[in-house]
């Protein structure tokens, strides 16, 4: 009978968990809730009661399972040791181990939640196929993930893959969360895309779509009135896909993955995202027309599972 | 007996040569001229011959050498193939078979010159003690090289740490050999910083020592002066110490390396340079202080040799 591997999403709201076959198929897929209160402590228990529940359902034995992956949104050291993940309350643990504990010695191994998402839509995604990949994924933040020959690399201080905090504009008045001005993740973010729709409708008086959403303008308000025309929003849109592309020629020039995978809720705009962000990531890396391409990702919110189940693989 | 390990750096006007202890102890060093014409075709077998006739007359039998790596001016595709290397006139050949074939069946490995050089910092030099370094040789041009795990990541398509073509200036009117506007090279090379001194010296009246070299002003000059209190050079010396600190910062957050080495011939200037680099790059990634540090060459142009060494060890 083919083995089977655990990949689980912790993230602030909820834990996803997913059951795979070592081929990277999903048998099953299921949530639970965060319990974040008493710095956590709940956590990693209710996981191994939801996960112990699901294998006996399933009538898998322990015997079948390789082992355990988590995604854990904060950074991880090699050793699997947590110094401080604020979103869900843990300080000081070893969440591998712990988590091992529970569940009789199985195996664990954990990681840094984008790094992998991007391990994940390497294996199963929009970077399968390859082994050097770099995926940016544009969300409330801007998180990122570098993999190469089908490792992540997180860094000799967990900074590995931190592409949403890349400078990349002068003059930014507000702080980013990281205390920079100027971040990647200040601009194309959702967040950001937001902010910039709000700045460009006070910076003029310009009829645009956008003044209808006025201050509750969301990113996807920018980018479908950018899609349809909209001249105001075709700029918002734009400076987003600039700076993006200009982030993305860095890590070309510093990493030159075989792929980018771009990922998040901005993402959806699809291609007509990811061609803007290409002429730009073109243009500010003349040096070779042979570098990595950019795809957009495939997974959407399961990309923590797969990813998590690879890192157990490796 | 020890077996011994022999690197090769391969320049476009000498050949510097090395015979190395395993240990990485330099036992001797040599140089021939390049010969380039007719398309480079003489290289290889001066190469074979000079190090044929120093093995016999140091009594070095080939069953005590490992094998020879070898540092090219160019990219070097992962099979050794050279598509194009300009500065040797060579095109289409595999210089490790070829060489590999005049000695007789010996293990032949080869690197492009600025990743072997970084490889051979991490080895003995700068970087020593580290596994994932950085290196930055800021010469006539700016080279890049990023070595992860004790390995050169040298890019799918060769673009890696091609950080000299990393973006860091808008507004730029001349191009870059790349084809950019704005590269890293172009303001913090010896040419660069040279080039912005004359642009300084004529965007104003205001005096300066350096206005006595007029458009023979050299790099050096510039961080001379900058040392000796001279405000224009100090000008110059900053700007492109910001510039290096920006593109650090990004490699930072891509890769996050235990250390960057900073080499070549600007470097010279010591600490009074790195410490000002080092000013901006933790200006430009506030994110955290735990992050690598910034440190000087110390092999000067024997990195590529101890590099070229270190590539057939691995």
């Amino acid at each position: 009978m083919s083995k089977k591997c655990i990949g689980i999403d912790i993230g602030g709201t909820t834990v996803k968990l997913g059951i795979f076959e070592e081929d990277g198929t999903l048998m099953e897929k299921w949530e639970i809730p965060t319990r974040k209160e008493n710095g956590g402590e709940k956590i990693l228990g209710d996981i191994a009661e939801a996960l112990n529940e699901k294998l006996t359902e399933k009538q898998i034995s322990q015997e079948e399972v390789i082992g355990v992956g988590m995604g854990l949104p904060g950074p991880v050291l090699p050793d699997g040791y947590v110094e401080v993940c604020v979103n869900l309350g843990w300080k000081d643990m070893n969440p591998e181990k712990e988590l091992s504990a529970l569940l009789g010695g199985m195996k664990v191994r954990s990681g840094n939640d984008a790094n992998v998402a991007a391990l994940g839509e390497m294996w199963q995604g929009g970077g399968k196929g390859f082994q050097d990949i770099v995926m940016v994924t544009l969300g409330t933040g801007v998180g990122g993930g570098v993999i190469l020959d089908g490792k992540i690399i997180a860094g000799r201080h967990g900074l590995g893959g931190e592409i949403g905090h890349i400078h990349v504009r002068d003059g930014e008045a507000e702080y980013c969360n990281c205390g920079g001005q100027g971040c990647l993740e200040q601009i194309a973010s959702a967040t950001g895309i937001a902010r910039e729709a709000r700045r460009a409708m006070a910076a003029s008086d310009k009829p645009s779509v956008l003044r209808r959403f006025g201050d509750q303008v969301t990113a996807k308000d920018v980018l479908d009135a950018a899609k349809a025309g909209d001249e105001m929003a075709a700029e918002v849109t734009e400076t987003a896909a600039r700076y993006l592309g200009l982030a993305l020629s860095h890590v070309a020039l510093t990493v030159d993955p075989e792929c980018f995978v771009i990922g998040g809720g901005v993402s959806k705009a699809g291609t007509f995202l990811t061609d803007l962000v290409d002429r730009y990531y073109k243009y500010y890396s003349p040096i070779s027309e042979n570098k990595g391409t950019i795809s957009l990702a495939k997974l959407g919110n399961d990309a923590g599972i797969y990813g998590a189940a690879k890192l157990i693989l490796d």
